[in-house]
């Protein structure tokens, strides 16, 4: 693949791309037209083909696109060919459900612990995974190659514990806590702001109705 | 007010300040200047002024902005000053953390029943808010306001479920499942897609490790 730099733009379509395209693999499609994957995706094929442009020569004219290929490429460009490893901070609903969600390793995201205050969840286990008490945080880390931290835990305790995970040498934080991280610069954050994600649905509903009643 | 149109770009920044002004009024401060705001928030004191223009005379110069007047406008833009009632489906883990949400009254959002196919849950209560059958869903949306729809449930069954809430006459669907919804034009979808996050931290830990080795 060629190692020419990829627009954000073009980056944040991927993940989309690649769903879609592990959705036509595990129903056996091999090959689809730019214009196919358009009307199922609801984008203009032309930006399909610039996007896909990025990447080399991934089809041929007349010919479609490899569906196994292609999503194997924009896999690898994902860096989903590589292995993590991960601690979950917080076991309450949010953080179980994402110990629960299968796909995790099916992209290479291994949850090595969870990790949480509760004295009642220590030494439970989701799915596998036992919890510990957040006083073995650094020991379990120091021990293991931990590159990820998931924080599905209440703001107020989100910064402290964001420290302490800096502290054991993560690469990056995924961060569900409401609340934007202070971490240093070679520590990247990816947020998922529920809060947010109501807001701007509750502000398009009200402009719809305004706009209705125009 | 001013209503004039606000583009795309602001909208999207808006619950970003909207959460710190939040935070800021509850620590009780009354006034702020862009400039404080600017190093509070980590983006320029001017993309804040030219943000905060949109909406009229927030600020005198030299005073700074009034954080509770900001925050109210602020919050009605974003329609929070509505009141919405949903329906949840899908009492698992996700959707447990999301219905245990309690700032969801705080904007605004009710949610006035979940539903669920499983039914060991059925008859069971998430902080208060009873879990029923899937199928007195139609009934339970005719007797009351349903707005909105959240769709904490796997993709597999997230199309039909979608489709019967659409037939219940909601304006928009909080989607949570990882799949895009088809749904009529005037139905609103706002997508929270876990896996698409996931894989972007993942190119990005990629990117920054191939950074680094050159």
């Amino acid at each position: 693949m060629a190692e020419k730099e990829i627009s954000q733009a073009v980056i944040s379509r991927l993940p989309r791309y690649f769903r879609y395209l592990g959705d036509l693999k595990d129903r056996g499609v091999e090959r689809i037209s730019s214009q196919e994957l358009s009307e199922l995706m609801q984008v203009t094929a032309s930006q399909i083909r610039q996007d896909f442009n990025n990447f080399g020569e991934f089809g041929q004219q007349g010919y479609g696109y490899n569906v196994d290929y292609l999503y194997t490429e924009i896999g690898k460009l994902l860096g989903l060919d590589q292995k993590h490893h991960l601690v979950l901070i917080g076991a309450g609903n949010l953080g179980q459900a994402i110990a629960n969600y299968v796909n995790f390793e099916r992209r290479g995201f291994y949850i090595s612990g969870i990790f949480d205050i509760d004295r009642e969840l220590i030494g439970k286990k989701v799915r596998d995974i036992p919890v510990y008490p957040m006083e073995e945080l650094e020991s379990f880390c120091k021990e293991r190659d931990i590159d990820i931290g998931v924080l599905s835990i209440p703001k107020t305790a989100a910064e402290a514990v964001a420290d302490r995970l800096v502290k054991c040498g993560v690469k990056a934080i995924w961060n569900f806590a409401h609340v934007d991280l202070n971490v240093p610069e070679d520590v990247l954050v990816e947020n998922v702001h529920l809060s947010d994600s109501l807001m701007k649905l509750s502000y398009n509903i009200n402009r719809y109705e305004a706009l209705k009643k125009q």
